[in-house]
């Protein structure tokens, strides 16, 4: 079997979930408290960091990049990049958008902040970090629209990886509330599109102990 | 003709430079002091970051990674990516320990410090941020000199984008003196063979107003 060791908000385990269920493979959760660095986990990866995905055969891959480039490329029936090399360099810009920019500017100031900081017991979280974040949450979901508006999904005409990145984080700050969607009607829509798809559903159904997720979380008509 | 948009002294920049040699392509340099954020250069990359490369029919890419990637694919008679899914998941997980580990811990502590903030005018280096550099860039070295042990390169048998992403990073801290090579005999003995490839020679005659290489920087025999 395979186990993919994460932590529940982390975008970029959810990045990889998302990815496993596009491509159907059957996979393991292991919760992992990566800031407690446990020896075992170093072994696996020694960036210390989720997701960490150890294959059917003991093989550890970790980074998430790393991972759901490994993935699309082992079962490609349907590819998540794109079909030709212009394309795939468009997805992996959008897809470096969201995993750096969008992570920094939003989901770090705000999961991390309000989530992360408690687990670590790192103090009370820092208000100026979480206005930065629910402003800056607005900008992306307007380069969303902007795409969204001329294209079919975010990186062209298919359902992409950038897709899979994008929803990801949003996922994460959606379940703390903080996604003002009914000023972005566009961006939900789109976001509408990806959590009507079946590889998000396990997503939609995280609970997190001390954490409830506001009531639209896992409602597809929200 | 291919115009790469750059700077300098970021990291990023030299790998798709070292790329682009490795490859064989001829391509034009334009320093592009990115932090003015020109509307012409927001044009070609709305995240306002070289590099940027155009291509030689307009198309303009953006993010080094998928630049890398791009170039890698369109250009493939010999890959630097990996002969297989696994392999090129071990690169792809050693590109990203640089491109964001390396350059967070030793990179932006030294080199943004000490060179981007006086183009950006933002005052003097903070002194707390270039001491942490100064001591993670060991471990770092410590890093390559365990995989180069164990590794004819530092991905696996063949050189790599791993190769390229480290020696990027390092290129940029060696070039301000900050690279305890003295005391990191394994790693140098790496970054000599890196360093001794026609296509970092480019890199090599660097030469930026107001900041000069230490004498060993330029010697590859160092």
């Amino acid at each position: 079997m395979r186990t993919l060791h994460h932590f529940w908000l982390c975008p970029f385990s959810r990045k990889v979930r998302i990815v496993l269920a596009e491509k159907e493979l059957d996979f393991e959760l292991k919760f992992e408290k990566f800031w407690e660095r446990r020896d075992e986990f170093l072994g696996l990866n020694p960036a210390g960091q989720v997701p960490v995905l150890v294959e059917p055969d003991g093989t550890a891959l970790s980074e998430s990049g790393a991972i759901c480039e490994y993935l699309d490329e082992t079962f490609s029936a349907e590819t998540l990049l794109g079909p030709d090399a212009r394309s795939r360099a468009e997805t992996r810009r959008l897809v470096a958008w969201f995993d750096l920019k969008f992570y920094a500017e939003v989901t770090q100031n705000l999961v991390d902040e309000k989530v992360l900081k408690r687990f670590m017991n790192m103090g009370e979280p820092n208000s100026d970090a979480m206005r930065a974040g629910r402003q800056n949450v607005g900008y992306h979901l307007d380069y969303i629209a902007y795409l969204a508006d001329r294209r079919n999904w975010l990186a062209g005409d298919d359902f992409s990886l950038a897709d899979i990145a994008a929803a990801a984080q949003l996922s994460c700050v959606d379940y703390l509330g903080d996604v003002p969607w009914d000023s972005h009607g566009a961006a939900k829509d789109w976001y509408a599109r990806v959590k009507s798809r079946p590889s998000f559903r396990a997503l939609l159904k995280d609970s997190i102990a001390g954490f409830h997720p506001p009531h639209h979380y896992a409602d597809l008509d929200f």
